[in-house]
């Protein structure tokens, strides 16, 4: 049992992480590479993100030593329909010497194991987007929200930059003069916290500064919002009460009231320590006492352990996750 | 005075209307053509619909007997820093035989002008977008919303479609039946109003339906919400009404608490005999109670009196308007 590794990635939209593990909890190597989402970098690249991980994370591995490997994907589901970008894995896969199968997971499953061991429970994520599933038997079951931008995203970091900018400009339509976070906004945004003598020229150059970017851009405006409450700015504290409200109301979407089983936080929003984590963790422990809440960490040796799962050797799944999945920091 | 000829013209995103008219209210030509806004449809495209609109209108009129003229046109404050779209219009203007000056007015002026000849009040437009202004003086002075589909529009044509959509989600989501507004919008935006055995394919699915499209169009779907709350669908119901209350909301921004000039409303949305036309009005009154309400009616007349004001034979502009613009249906 010793002789056995087992092989994680965590591919992520700005990064990729890979880790080579043995069954007591080893760490025989890591890997790191950029975005490898084949559906959002097409299948080359995706394919070279993945292989530059893996061979960092096996460099001083015998290739023969592997046994199982998962790699965890946002949009997973599709790659099934993407021949290309399934092809791109498989040769990456085996330019690093790997033979073993390997599974593709989706990266909220992974997100979840990385948070506890329990085959059942709910996982919610905020980063760029937001959604929240139900984990049965380590599977992905339902899901609420993930619908997107244009359509949901409720509580993400689009929807405070979005909400964000919806309140400077209610704001400039009323005369007022911007708070602290309208002003960092316009800074932000127009380069300038100086408001036109006609507000309505501000209101004009800050919706054209928005939508003459890509419309997801507006996430990129979450972490002022984030500094702002931090400060305790009034606006900054209502916008991530809401988004918290938001978050938890998808989650409730999905798991039951009377729910008992742990609840793991994601995405970058929920595990830095921010206003918006401490407050959608007391707004779930509030709507769900007693289960257990932790926040998503090390999702390459996630990966590792689910793929560990399988193996005939492993028969406590359960130690097994305490020796190879740190717990988040 | 009665040979004195006005000539209006009422810009819009799909057709361009034009009126030509004496001071005593006597139509001497009307003329029709498609949208002519230079911003969306480009200068050339745009001379050459409003060209044809005009000489629909002057057709069997000497063109020496028009004193004056007047464009209404969204986005009119563009167009002075377009020289391309201005000269196509003073070329249109040349080629209909013109030799008069013409103004060019933002289409919200010239929508409250056909509702009312009072000189101050408010306007409220809920099309495919929304937005609220303060007129002074016959004059657009402060906005409210009018912020674009990404950013704004509460309560507008895109506000309504977006959100029945959200709504059909969350209850797919929740893994609940979808209800008669639902199964409307299944029908219309998958061709069937089957459900997936999982549910979470029907919701890719219409994520999927509505991304692959230009997101302005979920603005194509608020005619059915509107029908659903004609047949009391409460969904839809519940759609209106917060719809309704947005629209009041963003007027209250500009609108003191304590205003008695008029308001009038406007818009495809405000102007048909909708549920959210009667929603919107009836909650004007509460906020508003005394204050004359009124419908936008013909916009190519209403320009041809903004016009019209300025001629010395016009001593009372209140008793044209009364003679030029007629009342809404």
């Amino acid at each position: 049992m010793s002789d056995t590794v087992v092989v994680g990635l965590d591919v992520g939209g700005t990064s990729t992480r890979a880790a080579a593990l043995t069954l007591t909890g080893q760490r025989l190597g890591t890997g790191r590479a950029g975005g490898g989402n084949p559906t959002s970098h097409g299948a080359e690249r995706a394919a070279a993100e993945i292989g530059a991980a893996l061979r960092g994370a096996v460099a001083d591995v015998d290739p023969a030593r592997v046994r199982a490997g998962a790699i965890g994907l946002a949009g997973a589901g599709r790659l099934h329909a993407d021949p290309d970008g399934r092809a791109a894995f498989d040769r990456a896969w085996r330019d690093a010497g790997l033979r073993c199968p390997y599974a593709v997971h989706g990266d909220a499953l992974v997100a979840y194991a990385s948070g506890t061991a329990s085959p059942d429970g709910t996982v919610l994520i905020a980063g760029t987007g937001a959604i929240a599933a139900q984990v049965r038997d380590l599977r992905l079951d339902r899901a609420a929200d993930g619908h997107g931008w244009l359509l949901g995203d409720a509580g993400s970091g689009f929807w405070l930059g979005r909400e964000a900018v919806r309140r400077l400009l209610a704001d400039l339509d009323q005369g007022r003069q911007p708070g602290a976070l309208g002003t960092r906004l316009l800074t932000e945004l127009l380069g300038s916290d100086r408001v036109a003598a006609r507000p309505r020229d501000t209101v004009d150059a800050l919706v054209q500064a928005v939508t003459c970017r890509a419309p997801v851009e507006l996430a990129r405006l979450a972490p002022l919002v984030v500094a702002a409450a931090v400060d305790a700015e009034p606006v900054a504290v209502g916008l991530i009460g809401a988004a918290a409200g938001h978050l938890a109301d998808s989650a409730a979407r999905i798991r039951p009231a009377d729910a008992v089983e742990p609840v793991v936080v994601g995405g970058g929003l929920l595990t830095a320590d921010t206003p918006l984590a401490t407050a959608v963790c007391a707004e779930l422990a509030r709507r769900w006492p007693g289960a257990p809440l932790s926040t998503a960490g090390d999702g390459a040796a996630a990966a590792a352990w689910l793929a560990a799962r399988d193996l005939p050797e492993v028969t406590d799944p359960a130690a097994l996750h305490a020796l190879l999945v740190p717990p988040a920091a």
